[in-house]
């Protein structure tokens, strides 16, 4: 089975939007064993749509479009479908109720406009699409194949892993089934080099990709059945675990944060924070695994001096003294916090995100991070590349990492 | 002119690569006012890639490549441009003496693939990669260009800068200049319908994107030279601010977070929050922005009721009578950071994020916000849509779009 890609937008072509879309739509055909060779971006323009959809169709067996599905006239994913595969467009009056009911129980009121997302190819059946209005659309046709899918991110993401997955498995001849193990605190290449003889493999294939912080190893198998490559890729994980030891912290839909919750409820103790500047990245990171309010309490996010003094009580000196970034200030920090909200465990952050306020002796990238718990305080102390973005999102991970070493070193 | 890209990798049908590059790419081709009407992804295959040059030289005037100019069997654009362009591959001592000479000044020793790399259409001349390696080419044959750059971000962005962009001036017939005007709180439909003629002009054009809770407004004119395009584009901006008013919350890099900070500098004030369903996400919003710590104090993340009460001093009837999620403890939240803090604004979120905890009364997605003053307190009430994630960030968003509104009110 093949499978190819139609991106729509032309704000993809003037490249106001990187297109990540593709790249998920891509790993999730690679994950079932769809052959995938060609990807085409084209304007919202119908014609230069139609045009690639027929180039696709010409060499695939299902054609995937991403985009223009919303209700302005810019939005031409219908027209072009239905000129490639010579369909009608047609009103739907189910999808227009849809769309009514949705507007409506977001107050917001219906303009003659949103009737567009109504209109579908007379081939279509619809794919629900919970997080937004416009349904996705799957048209079959002479033999052929075109499955339309939302462009915004929030209603993309959840088709895939719903409805998309759901009709790849029903198509795809045979399953691939892979696992991923997911590693912080050892660098790609000493993974790489721990499992040499296990990528040299064919079946299953181990793969390792170098993430912000992180290292994720896939390993894979195709089978006939799914229980068949499960029991081709299990013992492989389980080698790749014991090789690697305890920065394996987690598989697949682990993220370091919701592995860190986890090891904390099991021990029934809870957690606060004390962010200055991550700035609320740190609890926004924690609080984004559902059901994180068995264990997160919340904390302070200390940007400004005067709070790190008065609300986790950190003493003026120290500040004077050392600076508000510093080992000193981290620790403190960190034990005010736990000191303020009662938790067992307190992770504070301090640093220079960038791209002012670097010095020589404090460069941007320069990072305290503390964890206070049960068995006192430790501060590590980083100098982080990259930029703000990436200076803060590594300070959070390593804050993390940091807190997850000290709870396993206190079991 | 036009000009079209041909990515060259399996990596990124795969998706374990974004490709960003492209998106690069096409930025500077708006820029130079290069039309730029396709775009095409392939594997590391040559006669697959020499398919998608025939299809893009017999569209396009040039024709870019990104990738597959490295030292292995998997690079195969060279092979790909000779066999689409009919020409000879042939090798090029300049080019082995340049490699060699780089890799001595690296120490790293000439392994026989390398020479590969000194391999090269008849037609080509080079282009100078001072971060890498192999050169880029420039493949002009039968009045048709060939471009071809590497695809490591670190070689190909200055190389963009530099040559590609220095050939680009020396080609291209005039500038495309566009200027985007960004608004928050009015759904894309209404802002369509309130433009509906403009959308119509040609010159400049006038599209609308929608981004999870904001609409963009691209205006985009081509002219003869900068000057020229931005007398076209600025009165059209200045027509979309006057019919969409207070909507519009800045324009380019403007983001919603950036336009609160400056209104809020601009009157010497500062701002807390209060965050509970958001759990820190609309303090790392705000402080995503380079030098907020000059209106940004910073605030509690009161993930739990306890610390509702203890650090922000909502009362505990409060909790007990109308629960967490509640127009009475936005309100004592906002209320209780501003006293906390001595900040000038004070912003609170709380709310059902899900998936789980709605009930009939309270649903998944419902959120108070609310923004205490100098004016007073004011508490919104939204159910919004979506997942977990889409109600944060919507949550995020609406504060500060309350906010802005608190503010120019109080002004």
């Amino acid at each position: 089975m093949t499978a190819e890609i139609v991106a729509v937008g032309t704000e993809l072509l003037l490249g106001d939007i990187v297109d990540t879309n593709s790249a998920e739509l891509g790993r999730v055909l690679a994950e079932f064993g769809v052959t995938h060779l060609h990807r085409q971006t084209v304007g919202d323009n119908w014609k230069r749509l139609a045009e690639a959809l027929k180039a696709a169709l010409s060499r695939s067996d299902i054609v995937f479009t991403i985009g223009g599905l919303g209700p302005t006239q810019d939005d031409v994913t219908r027209d072009g479908i239905a000129a490639a595969l010579r369909d009608q467009l047609i009103h739907d009056p189910t999808i227009e109720d849809g769309i009514r009911a949705k507007l409506e129980s977001r107050r917001v009121p219906w303009v003659e406009s949103q009737a567009r997302q109504a209109m579908r190819p007379a081939s279509a059946e619809t794919l629900d699409n919970p997080n937004g209005t416009a349904p996705g659309l799957i048209c079959r046709k002479d033999g052929k194949v075109v499955v339309a899918l939302p462009g915004p991110r929030l209603e993309f993401v959840p088709m895939l892993r719903g409805p998309v997955s759901e009709y790849l498995r029903s198509v795809s001849d045979g399953v691939i089934h892979s696992r991923t193990v997911k590693i912080v605190g050892m660098g790609e290449s000493i993974v790489e080099h721990k499992l040499a003889d296990l990528m040299r493999g064919e079946d299953p294939t181990v793969a390792p990709y170098a993430k912000t912080g992180e290292v994720h190893v896939r390993v894979t198998s195709r089978a006939a059945s799914k229980e068949e490559a499960e029991e081709k890729v299990a013992p492989v994980v389980e080698q790749i675990k014991s090789r690697l030891g305890e920065v394996v912290y987690g598989y697949d839909d682990d993220t370091l944060e919701s592995a860190v919750l986890a090891a904390l409820r099991a021990r029934s103790e809870t957690l606060a924070v004390a962010e200055s500047c991550s700035g609320g990245g740190l609890g926004e990171r924690i609080t984004s695994v559902p059901g994180s309010s068995d264990v997160f309490l919340g904390g302070v996010i200390s940007y400004s001096n005067a709070l790190k003094v008065s609300m986790l009580g950190v003493s003026e000196r120290t500040i004077a003294e050392h600076g508000a970034v510093s080992e000193q200030c981290a620790r403190e920090m960190a034990e005010g916090v736990v000191k303020k909200t009662g938790a067992d465990w307190g992770v504070s952050v301090t640093g220079v995100a960038g791209p002012d306020g670097g010095t020589v002796e404090k460069p941007v990238g320069l990072v305290y991070t503390a964890v206070s718990g049960p068995n006192g305080t430790t501060v590590d102390r980083n100098v982080f590349p990259g930029n703000r973005e990436a200076v803060r999102e590594r300070s959070e991970k390593w804050a993390l990492l940091q807190l997850r070493r000290k709870v396993y070193e206190g079991s």
